[in-house]
C-alpha cells in the first residue's frame, strides 16, 4: 500500500477502507509514515470529512495501535466515565466510588491535566503518598478488592492517537468533530469498559463553545461506542461557568469529599448522581430514576465516602485526608477579591478562570510543568449571585505571593458584574443516547 | 505572526494576505516551518483554493525567496521559453538560437530532465566539453557576445519552489493548477526574462493530460506573468505522440540541427517556428505573421544553426559536432522494432515511450542517476501512419545489451496496431495571450 495514493483518496473525497485507515493509524503508531504525509492526511480528513464507518474503523484502528487494557481478569460489568475537560470538574471523584459501591467495577485509566482544565490523577495525588504509576496486576488486584482504582494512563495506550494528536494541535486540525471524538473514544475503547458514560462539557470554560456542537459530538461518540458493542450515554452539561466553587487539586478534592457526605454544592451533587446513574442504567442496576435513588442513597449512607477512602488506602495514599480534609496543606498566600460594583454576576469566563489557577501553579501549560497541589481558587459568588459592592466573590491561593497581582488582573477580566439579573443555567443540558 | 493561526485561515476558507504568503514562501525557503506544517498548508491550499490574488502573490514571494538572476548587464530585451516537458521535446534547441538570431537575447537558466521528460542542459551536454554550470559574469558575458546561452539552474534560485515541490510530489499535492503555475512561472520571474513564451504540452506524454486542464494551466500562467508586468503568451501544443522521430541527447541535438538545417520533421520545424515567432512577437518584432516569416528566414539562411554553433563554442562545446553530427558517438548497441501487424499506428503513449528511454539509459528516475548521451530511440513511425507487417517502426539505441528484452516488451506496449485509419493529429492546439 502506498500512503501517497491514500492521502490522494481522501483529498479527491472519496471513503477509505477498513485497511487503508488502519494502515495510516499504525504508521502512526510505529512511525513508519513521515509527518509531512500524516499532516497532509489530516487535513484532507479536516477539509473532506470522515463518515460514520471511516470514523469507527480510525478509531477502533487507534484502540488497537498499541497496548489495550486487558480488564479480564476482573470480575463483573466494568464501567467508564469520562469527561470532555473542563474548571473544577472532580465529578470522576464522586461518580467512581458511588458507582462502585453499586457494584460496578470501575478500573479508570485517567490522563494529566494539561491548559485550563484540570486531571482527575493529579487531583489525586494531592493525598500524601497516592501512588497512580501502577503495575497492571496492581491495578487489576486493586479493582478485585475494593471495585474501584484510578491509575494513569500508560504511555503504551493508543499511540497512534497520541502521535495524531501532537500533529493536529500544531496544524489546525484539532476542531474537528469525527477526529475529536475518534482521538477520545479510542482511548475509551482501549481501556476495555464495557459501558461508558461521557460527560460532554459546553460553554465558555469547554472545548466545545455552544450546545449545537457539544451535541453533535456526543452523537458522534455514542455512534462510536455503539458500533464498538459498548453501552453508551452521553450527557451534556453546562461549563459556561466552573463547577462548583472549589477549582484546584486539593481543594477539589475537599470539595469531591463534601459532596459525598451529602454537603456539596448543588451543581455538582447534582451532575454527579445524574452522570453514576446514567452509568447505573447502562451496567442494568435499574430504570434512571431507580438509579438516581441508587446513586444518591450511596452519598446518604456514607459508603460512596467509605469507598474513597477505601481505593486511596489500596492506591497507597493516606485515607486520613479523605476523612479529614483540615490535613491537607494550605497554600502558604492567600488574596481575596471583593465586589468592585453592586448587581449580579452577569457572566463568568470559566476557560479564563481556569487559566488563572494554571498561572496559581495548579495546572501546567506545558506536560513537564510541575503542579502546586495546594494552589487554586475559591469561588464565593458564580454567574446569577447577587453582590455587593466590597463583598468576597473569590479566594485565590498560591505558594508565591509575587503570583497575586496579575492573577487578580486576569480572573477581574473573567467575571462581569452588571445590573440586569441573571438566570443560573441548569447544568444538564441534554442527554444523547 | 503564527503560521497555525494562517493554516486555519486558509483551511476555512479565507483568502490569505501578501504578508501571509509571504510568510509561508519564505518559512519554505529557510527552513524555518516544519515540513508538516508546510503540508498541512499545501493540503488546505489544493482543496480550498488560490484566488488570482492569492497565485500571483505566492509566485512573487517564491520568485524572491532566493537568488533573482540579474540580467541588467545584458542589453536590450530578453525572452524566455518554458516547456512544461514532453518526450522528444528538444524545441529550445531550435528556438532560441533563432530568436538569438533576431536580436532578441537569449540569457536561460534552464533545468535537467527527470523522469520520462528530458532537459535541455542533459542534451547540450553531449556536446564533448559543453559546460552548463557558469558564473554569473560568464553567463552575462556569452549572452552580450552572441546573444544566446543556457545554463543550467541554479541551486539558490526559488529554493522555496523546490522545498514545496519536493513536499508536494509526497504528499498528493501536485496536480492543482495555481500550485502548479505558481511552482513554473515563480522560476520563470526569478529568471528575469521580460518576455516569455510558454509551451503547454498536452496528452499521453504530457502532465497535463487532457486539453481543458492544458488550457487552464496556460491562462493561470499568462495571468500570473501580466500580473508581474512581463509579455507573454502561451501556446498549447500535442504531446499525445512524442515530437519528432528522435528521443535521447545526443540523438535530439542531432534532431534540432537537422531542423535548422531545414531538414526536421514537420511537427518539430512548424512548432518550433511558432514558438519563435510568438517570443518575437511578444518582443516587438512584427505581427504573428512577419515573425513566423523572420523566423523561417533564419533557418532558410543557415544563420541560426551558426548560432547555436557559436554558443556551443562560447560554453567550452566543440561546434564541429553542431556542422557535423556524425562526430557523435553511437550507442555500442541498437535494436530495431519492427511491426507485428499490419494496418495504421492508432495511438502511441508518449510517457511509456519516454519511460523506455530512462531504462535505455537516455533519463533519470533520480536525481542522482548519470545519463548516457548516446542512448534514446529514432521513431520511423508514429501516430496515423500506414504500417505493414515486418516494417521498421523504430529503433532503440543502449550501451547495455541485457536492457532490450524489456525495453521492447515495453515499447510495445506503448504502441497500438489496428486498422482503421487515424488521423494525425496538428501540433498546435490553441493560443493563449
Amino acid at each position: 500500500m502506498n500512503f501517497i495514493d491514500i492521502i490522494r483518496k481522501k483529498r479527491d473525497g472519496f471513503e477509505l477502507t477498513k485497511e487503508e485507515i488502519e494502515y495510516f493509524a499504525f504508521s502512526a503508531a510505529d512511525d513508519s509514515v513521515p509527518d509531512y504525509q500524516l499532516s497532509a492526511m489530516l487535513m484532507a480528513m479536516f477539509l473532506n470529512g470522515l463518515n460514520e464507518t471511516e470514523t469507527l474503523n480510525l478509531t477502533d484502528a487507534m484502540s488497537r495501535s498499541g497496548d489495550m487494557a486487558d480488564l479480564s481478569e476482573i470480575e463483573g460489568i466494568k464501567g467508564d466515565k469520562h469527561s470532555t475537560g473542563g474548571v473544577g470538574d472532580k465529578t470522576t471523584l464522586i461518580v467512581a466510588p458511588i458507582v462502585a459501591e453499586c457494584g460496578v467495577k470501575i478500573a479508570k485509566m485517567s490522563g494529566r491535566g494539561l491548559g485550563h482544565t484540570g486531571g482527575t490523577v493529579d487531583k489525586l495525588e494531592s493525598v500524601p503518598g497516592f501512588r497512580t504509576s501502577l503495575s497492571t496486576n496492581e491495578f487489576t488486584d486493586i479493582v478485585n478488592r475494593c471495585g474501584l482504582c484510578v491509575a494513569g494512563q500508560s504511555g503504551k495506550l493508543c499511540p497512534a492517537d497520541k502521535k495524531l494528536y501532537g500533529l493536529r494541535d500544531v496544524t489546525a486540525t484539532v476542531d474537528n468533530i469525527p477526529l475529536i471524538a475518534s482521538s477520545i473514544m479510542s482511548k475509551k475503547l482501549a481501556g476495555g469498559a464495557d459501558c461508558i458514560v461521557l460527560d460532554v462539557k459546553c460553554g465558555s470554560g469547554a472545548f466545545m463553545k455552544d450546545e449545537e456542537s457539544a451535541k453533535l459530538l456526543a452523537e458522534k461518540m455514542v455512534e462510536i461506542g455503539r458500533g464498538a458493542g459498548r453501552k453508551i450515554a452521553a450527557l451534556i452539561t453546562d461549563m459556561d461557568v466552573p463547577l462548583g466553587h472549589n477549582i484546584g487539586n486539593s481543594l477539589e478534592i475537599i470539595e469531591a469529599v463534601e459532596a459525598l457526605k451529602g454537603n456539596g454544592p448543588d451543581d455538582l451533587t447534582g451532575i454527579s448522581i445524574l452522570l453514576a446513574a446514567k452509568l447505573l442504567q447502562l451496567a442494568g442496576k435499574g430504570d434512571f430514576n431507580e438509579c438516581k435513588a441508587l446513586a444518591k442513597s450511596k452519598i446518604d449512607d456514607g459508603s460512596a465516602l467509605k469507598k474513597l477512602a477505601e481505593m486511596v488506602k489500596l492506591q497507597g495514599g493516606n485515607p486520613d485526608y479523605i476523612f479529614n480534609t483540615d490535613l491537607f496543606p494550605k497554600a502558604k498566600f492567600e488574596c481575596e477579591i471583593t465586589a468592585w460594583d453592586s448587581g449580579y454576576i452577569n457572566h463568568m469566563n470559566a476557560e479564563g478562570i481556569g487559566s488563572v489557577c494554571v498561572e496559581l501553579g495548579a495546572g501546567r501549560l506545558r506536560k513537564e510543568d510541575k503542579i502546586d497541589p495546594s494552589a487554586g481558587i475559591i469561588l464565593s459568588k458564580k454567574t446569577g449571585d447577587r453582590v455587593e459592592i466590597g463583598e468576597k466573590i473569590a479566594v485565590l491561593y498560591c505558594s508565591d505571593e509575587k503570583m497575586f497581582d496579575s492573577a487578580k488582573c486576569k480572573f477581574i477580566d473573567s467575571v462581569t458584574i452588571g445590573i440586569e439579573e441573571t438566570k443560573k443555567n441548569d447544568v444538564l443540558i441534554d442527554i444523547v443516547e
